[in-house]
């Protein structure tokens, strides 16, 4: 039997990671590795270890649920015991020898690994569920996206703030710049010199590697909201194909990991209190831009849980996915 | 003095339109005019009236801050009266007989009216205040939008929604389709055919009445949101000349009624808990579209207050601008 490690089993995603290893019916010995402070800490059946240089010795796959600093520093001695490492921060995802991951969309990536495999940003696997269909019939161009993100996206300081600005709205803000309850905060990540947010290059960064579209334009809004769980996103797509939204519509009722939920009139469309807490990528309120008579111009409106799917659950399937391909090989 | 009265005092924008007189100086004998349920009532040194065929007698301005349907049957009673009306409701607003009016942007349309001048939609006179700068300077053509709308957008109905479910998760939805705390619901009055409600319809068409611009296109998505007052929104703009975002910028600090709120580096955009309960339209996390080499798209993110700007405090300056072309004349 393999032998599994989460690195950073004691945050939001290594908890989700932990439960998605069962759901999807991992069977190997499981190991949770996490900083000195949480060592000695139960979860389950198993004890926390504390992550150190030795942590790694016969272990074959880690799922790495750390910040990217704290995930630089072990990632050397993962690699030197020889283990593959499916990894959810953002600091080796744009690098040109490690696969970025959506199983639905570019599975066979996971073939190219060199001991690294990431999983993408949050928002950006939950915009793609709902746009690789689009993409493959029609090829996507330019991609205009206003994000509304989840407190949990900042972990557990986000969903304190929130809980504390309940209780008191002069509460101060722990996670984020300003208070989160009852406003919204256009801002997610640090801003570069042209105004745009580290959260609103990841989009395009990685889906054009992702969908592997070099010229892929994608134009980002990320905005805070007062939501617990779940993204979501309203985004507008010129295609280079004129689209056909019934034979879209189609497909997307038959999409691995899509929920078509697109019934207007009955007041049917995503939203995230219904996509919290499950794998499946919501999709609706699609429709064509009336500006654009050549229907190449659609806009819809998604939302998926960002520590599932957008996290977690993707991470383990991209590991359930590479133990089935060493299997085979 | 002439004599003002408010239709609908009772409501949110109508109780707000009296707050507003007062701020803008206006000196009137007053007159409170409400369903026969609220007559009776007091409102600061005012007795609320029932509304009736004989209410507008002696009254010059009227007020209109009631629903459509009620609206369209107290006007011909206004107009009998010999009154003229500044009305909050949409029943008028795209009668080709009636100007549509910001003040800052299109003053001289009041000077058309034959009787009645619409006060434009909400989340309309928050994009034109933050978009008409850029309008006059490089010519509008395409408008992507998306909203985040506070509750009180559906008045007193809305508040309550979200009072109750904070209180308990379970509490029927009474103003909207579905629970709105901790979550976002994307939809924003009724759906058409083409699946796009009629909220989202009204930038275009009013924008266009608006800003004299027939040939404006707006794709609009509206999104409810769980913030008690001001509506934000995420926008992406193409226009016909080249922009430049530090001439923009100098521009929109001296705009008349707006605050440019745009230095991301000390997290400083607009944010609707930072515009509630005063008039100034917020707006900044202006930037170029990357995707666009020839500065002929950028993005933006504005918030205003939705009941004053976005509703009384405009119709108020709009009497405010009737009264003194009438003294003039």
């Amino acid at each position: 039997m393999k032998t599994i490690a989460i690195a950073g089993a004691t945050g939001a995603v290594g908890a989700q990671m932990l439960e998605c290893l069962h759901e999807q019916g991992i069977e190997a010995n499981i190991r949770l590795l996490a900083s000195a402070r949480s060592a000695g800490k139960q979860i389950e059946d198993w004890t926390v270890e504390e992550l150190t240089e030795d942590s790694f010795k016969g272990v074959d796959y880690v799922l790495g649920a750390c910040e990217n600093d704290v995930t630089k520093k072990w990632m050397p001695w993962a690699q030197k015991a020889g283990c593959v490492v499916v990894d959810n921060s953002s600091a080796f995802r744009l690098d040109e020898n490690v696969p970025l991951v959506v199983p639905e969309i570019n599975a066979e990536d996971i073939r190219k690994h060199q001991g690294i495999i990431s999983n993408p940003n949050c928002s950006t696997i939950i915009a793609l569920m709902a746009m690789h269909d689009l993409h493959e019939l029609y090829n996507i161009q330019d991609v205009i996206c206003t994000t509304f993100q989840a407190v949990s996206g900042a972990g557990v300081k986000g969903l304190r703030d929130l809980e504390n600005q309940l209780k008191d709205p002069e509460a101060t803000p722990e996670a984020f710049a300003h208070p989160i309850a009852f406003n919204v905060i256009p801002q997610i990540g640090s801003f570069d010199e042209n105004g745009i947010t580290s959260e609103e290059w990841k989009m395009q960064n990685e889906g054009r590697k992702i969908l592997h579209a070099p010229e892929l334009n994608v134009n980002c809004t990320c905005v805070r909201v007062p939501v617990w769980r779940s993204h979501s996103e309203s985004i507008t797509i010129r295609t280079e194909k004129p689209v056909d939204l019934d034979a879209l519509k189609e497909r997307l009722s038959h999409s691995e990991g899509v929920k078509l939920q697109d019934d207007p009139e009955n007041n049917v469309y995503p939203m995230p209190i219904d996509t919290s807490n499950q794998d499946l990528v919501y999709v609706g309120r699609l429709r064509y831009d009336p500006a654009d008579p050549t229907h190449r111009t659609v806009s819809l409106f998604c939302a998926g849980d960002q520590i599932r799917k957008g996290a977690a659950s993707n991470a383990v399937q991209i590991l359930k996915k590479l133990m089935e391909m060493d299997e085979q090989a």
